[in-house]
């Protein structure tokens, strides 16, 4: 697959870099980079030759978000749809809802976050709107000394969208989420750290490298079948009602993980030696 | 409509100072005061003149919770009821359910959670019991370095109310929930802070003002629409199950704004001038 | 009750020690330890003279998680069971699911979590895979300044199992756990404190005392019945849809309450004396 506005590249050892490429449009979203997006994530991402992903922008901006020079495109919603608006919950992923009434950036954090590996946003300049709310359904967040971040929804009469209203309390607790949405301050990297909203801060020519070393760390003699459940199990914990529930769905993932690649860790781990996992990614079932 | 208990004043910004007037009793609750409050929340805090509240204390304290002068009448409940308790959950608002099981402090933080705008805690002084728990339906707190804040209920042989068992963990965590109900210490200003049980500390003589310059930051070019949707959107997200509800949730809340207020926004953003909303907390649709 | 692998002696004041007591094995578990724990937290745990659990480990670990030397024992599933996984959650608790494919560890997470009072881990040493999992059904952990504490799963190509995706969100938010099951990084207790995943850090040779001294703050002069109540509605709380079904709980526990211990609790505080309550833990209704 290529794309126009994004820039593929996979290293040998399966970490992949996403680039958003619109430099010269500090990397906003329009319909067509959204959907390429998108199909990133649904296609080319899913392969299993892909361990782990990292996202950064072009230029000097992660990304600006809507590209509002198109805003008659992504927002110029048709009042005539009013009339079937009852019935967007039970057909959302059909027509015309799926095209004309679901949030493209839900479409694209929904399609991140079923990735069944780790991804990770670094954020290496302004990320603003859709650009800071991509990056909540990304699973670390590192971010360069020299860059800021806002949802600055509330500046244009907007509301925070791309399901952040699930990923943000669950990443800064309720308080903060309830502040950042409702200032729209754009802040900086030492507050956003504070904030718990990124992992670390890094220098701004050193950011995307360390980016790439922490995927390794997440992925280095790792199964990627047993990070896939991983992933799974941690998002769907989050939201889950009662302990049972992330009881029930560990268990049978215990179950299929201790089939796949366990009997080599815990072998491996009993020889002194690294582990030689085959479990893919690819072949991890629905256990919810 | 006029208030014994209660002092309400409402700035021509539209911010308006909420203050618990009944010093000589440290601000504490009765059932009329709980009424009071739940009326206030219910009338005057919908109308769209009013664009956030800011609530605090009169004299030294925040609110010392229940008037424990007037337990008798508020925790003396009716033995013979428990015949009938196992309906309580169908019939919840209906008698004598309404007035005889259900919690007061929880139907005043829900007609708080129910304002589609900011309501900001101004802890001036000692808040203990209710005095604490109804802080946690608010959307930030602000407190003072004189201030000291406890959910003392197990002093008493209590338990924590007001709907604070959902909101307590989602602002600090449910470790420091269990500390803070366990212990039923009261704690000061500076570990607070730390807990991120309060958003910022001030000077006994700022709090107030320092309130209302935050509620004016979350309201100033504004949208009213669009600022009650985004409310609605962060609490219903922080209790949803998984991403794609808040998928649906945020994509209506999208639509519904952009029809309202967001061409405006994005107008005023090209143009380089303060938006000219016209949208009303008053008109949100049920996202839900 | 006497088991082989455990230690428990219970002071007069109520604060009971369990101690993991397989120092040689570093405490690590296999089948008969797993059922002795669960069997504790399912019987001794329950009794009324107990107010308080700490739970620490013999020598110098706390607890190296699964036998390893037994992982054939413990995580050599049944093929043959694929044939009816699909009726795993309706049927969890019968043969053969309930020894075949539920995960060991979630059993006793979730024994410990029904134990309606205040469970506290004093963890004194290396904690790894479900000696790290164990701690987070507990209500508050204290570390050694010597020990750490790992999510070390990946590592060995397992997942984090004992409902540990349901607890380790809500203690240190979804980042941090992503970040701690991804790198599956074994830190020591400063980073621990720092992530929110300890309360507070001590010397070794205080460590146990410590943790007693902070049972018997939430146990001396409070009432065991309100305390069970507490602790339901909070792990209820952090895990329900929305305030609304909060209100609805605490409104039960507060009519119970109020029947129960909550009269001499509050006559006490008016008389300035100490409360004399009556209550049981073993006494707490179904609120749910």
């Amino acid at each position: 697959m290529t794309y126009d506005s994004l820039d593929w590249r996979l290293d040998e050892d399966g970490v992949g870099l996403l680039t958003l490429d619109r430099p010269d449009r500090l990397n906003a979203m329009n319909w067509q980079v959204a959907e390429e997006i998108e199909t990133f994530f649904r296609t080319d991402a899913l392969s299993d030759e892909v361990r782990a992903i990292v996202v950064t922008g072009a230029g000097r901006a992660f990304s600006a978000g809507a590209d509002l020079d198109a805003a008659e495109q992504v927002f110029a919603y048709d009042r005539s749809l009013l009339e079937i608006l009852d019935k967007f919950r039970e057909r959302y992923d059909q027509p015309p809802y799926q095209q004309k009434v679901r949030d493209g950036g839900g479409r694209m954090t929904l399609a991140i976050n079923a990735v069944p590996k780790p991804v990770i946003a670094a954020i290496n300049g302004p990320a603003v709107g859709f650009g800071a709310t991509m990056t909540l359904a990304m699973d670390a967040r590192l971010m360069s000394s020299a860059a800021r971040i806002g949802f600055v929804f509330g500046r244009i009469g907007l509301v925070p969208e791309a399901a952040s209203s699930w990923f943000l309390p669950r990443i800064v607790g309720l308080a903060r989420s309830l502040e950042l949405v409702y200032t729209a301050d754009i802040i900086d990297a030492s507050l956003a750290l504070q904030y718990g909203l990124v992992r670390s801060v890094h220098e701004p020519d050193r950011l995307v490298e360390e980016a790439m070393i922490f995927a390794r760390r997440c992925t280095s003699d790792r199964s990627p079948y047993a990070t896939g459940l991983t992933k799974r199990l941690v998002y769907h914990g989050a939201g889950a009602g009662d302990p049972l529930e992330a009881h029930l769905s560990d268990s049978l993932a215990t179950y299929w993980a201790s089939l796949v690649d366990a009997q080599e860790g815990i072998a491996a781990f009993q020889e002194h030696r690294r582990p030689r996992f085959t479990g893919r990614a690819s072949d991890i079932p629905d256990l919810f």
